[in-house]
């Protein structure tokens, strides 16, 4: 068993805190991150907290908007922004919709995507082109995985009459990291011939993995999760919103969290941040596990730290890999992020291979398209897995 | 200290289920109902379950299916229809949104509102309004009280542009009862005149409160939330949608829960049934404090009977306040729901007698229109919260 870096003993120590990670070992992170004891105990916690103070009184009432606006800087803090650039939503995908349907559709008005979205994401692209008269197609990203500019890909499928952007930071499939701030300026300097082109980035795979500042970025949206990288419970997500852009996104599904009413309760405008895209009651206990789980992250490290360590794993499984005969990487030289893509060459299915590799304790995950299997690395990852992880594969040759 | 009827050991016992309950006089089920204590264990539970047998993998991605169709078949067993029918929102407000957006709006077409529905969804009816040049207009419902036929007003507010007709089954300021099945018929028949005139009913106020078979009601759109009358975790609600209106209604917000993919991962279609509307990763370990919360209420007896219990205490709420010199009801006979709402004859404010009542441990609201106060009892109040309650409200005269 050889490793680049010994795994300290304060990382075993660490990997305690998830209670998930005890009793199997996980690569399943861009699925979902394993939610650590200190978010379960916060979550526990609120639920008893709202039932003795409430659960509908003045007092719950304050302390759920002191609790959103606690989870929206504890968010702001990890991407670079200021929090009153955060909506929190109920996952990804709502916060792409917000995006999505926000924007002022006019007949002819064009969308373009990479070939490597989120189906979920391509059928609001659908939908909207069907409802608006709006036209979309596909740029091909995955082919740039190991040659090839993605930046110059997306740069030759813009129109003058192209609108909007829907790009990944991170590929869900390959795991290949876009060129996001070179994207940007491409769509920046190709406008002045045309309507400026709007960016929308499905964050599910860079948020809590990449280290991030939004506000550099000048990304227009940027729609994100809390349950993956960042190990929070699923069901919060959100979506930074430039503040420029604000006024020019259109709020859709519409509640009373994101309206102003007057005296006698009529809605008279949107309430004047980003918070004009939430809608009504969500599951606030979960916040407590959010803001948790962004804490305990923060107490291990830089962004930069934990993504450096992420590559430093991923190199190492990358490495590895190679030494299976029955596996191709995806990649032909290391990874950038912590998502590590593998064919089987043997001919064997991948989808019987993850199944039988789930009842052993390893948890991966396939993909249709490209048709693959995914091992994901966080920064807490060890080697000690990724040794057992390749050990099982070497016997599947 | 007078009682209609005694309260049975019974119930005290039954009350023990919730903590909340435990250290104060609660009045505010319209605003959110007490979890029982088998709600937050099943809560507990299935937190720790997702993270010992995941959290993602082919186990706990399969438990979420069959959670998420148990829940589904909890609610459809309350309410008289199909689990097919029932698409699962984030509240209330999330299930009017995708029936006001999924609607194939044309200019001019026309939305009926009465003037008692909740600030949200006159917010996004305005929103829809302006993007589709569709008109909107309030019928006065709220002086049909204590006199007056809501049906009436309701047909002579229509018009043959009317395409849909947004009502609430209980008005949750004043606690009116709306005869539904009459509406129904009304616009059905009036329907032969134009374009059939569908029906969104926003239920925040009568799911868990008034026994329910919505197949009967012929009803095409109810949107309701689990955590006010059926007492389960805030952050889970849904949308009925009538079979035969399924296929006209177009999803909005859309994610991977709600469509069909291909091999390759491209989506083709929408899931048969309501699912369609569902969008992507939920607080799923609130599925099973759903489904706990409804097993209890039916453990205690049928819709029926708990309604029944919730007039008899209203009525004595409704009773006994009379007695009170600074209050009057706004209702003149007695209540057909579980709210009860009040104004102060002396002058004094609502919102501080609410803010004094809740330092004192009675937990009720103010609404602003009508400017009152608001007192919920559910099947489970009991009559010695009632007498405390007058009690303290003839020390206000």
């Amino acid at each position: 068993m050889t490793s680049i870096t010994n795994p300290s003993l304060s990382i075993a120590q660490y990997r305690q805190k998830f209670p998930a990670l005890a009793n199997k070992r996980y690569f399943n992170f861009g699925g979902q991150g394993p939610l650590p004891q200190e978010s379960i105990t916060a979550i526990q916690k609120a639920y008893h907290y709202i039932q003795e103070a409430g659960p509908f009184s003045g007092k719950v009432n304050d302390w759920v908007i002191a609790e959103a606006n606690l989870t929206r800087g504890a968010i702001a803090s990890e991407i670079g922004v200021s929090k009153e650039t955060i909506a929190l939503t109920e996952d990804v995908t709502v916060g792409c919709n917000i995006a999505l349907w926000g924007i002022n559709w006019q007949k002819g008005d064009r969308i373009l995507l990479t070939d490597c979205e989120h189906p979920g994401i391509i059928a609001t692209v659908q939908e909207i082109a069907q409802r608006f008269e709006v036209e979309f197609s596909f740029c091909p990203i995955m082919a740039t995985l190991n040659e090839g500019n993605p930046t110059e890909v997306i740069l030759q499928h813009l129109q003058p009459s192209t609108k909007l952007v829907v790009l990944s930071h991170v590929l869900w499939n390959t795991g290949q990291v876009l060129p996001l701030a070179e994207i940007v300026k491409a769509c920046r300097d190709y406008s002045p011939h045309s309507q400026p082109v709007k960016i929308l980035v499905d964050a599910a795979q860079s948020v809590g993995l990449l280290p991030l500042n939004l506000t550099e970025l000048e990304v227009d949206f940027y729609a994100f999760t809390c349950h993956k990288w960042w190990c929070g419970p699923g069901g919060i997500g959100g979506l930074y919103i430039k503040p420029e852009v604000l006024e020019e996104l259109n709020p859709t599904f519409i509640g009373w969290r994101g309206i102003i009413v007057d005296k006698v309760g009529q809605p008279i405008g949107w309430q004047p941040d980003a918070r004009r895209f939430e809608v009504a009651t969500s599951a606030y206990p979960l916040y407590k596990g959010v803001q948790a789980a962004i804490a305990l992250h923060q107490s291990w490290g830089t962004g930069e730290a934990r993504y450096q360590q992420i590559c430093q794993l991923s190199k190492y499984l990358w490495q590895r890999l190679s030494e299976v005969k029955s596996v191709r990487c995806l990649l032909t030289s290391p990874p950038q992020s912590g998502l590590v893509s593998f064919v089987l060459t043997n001919g064997k299915s991948s989808h019987q291979l993850v199944k039988s590799l789930e009842e052993q304790g390893f948890l991966l995950r396939t993909l249709r398209d490209p048709d693959c299997i995914r091992a994901c690395l966080h920064y807490f990852s060890n080697f000690e897995d990724i040794d057992k992880l390749v050990e099982v594969l070497m016997a599947n040759d």
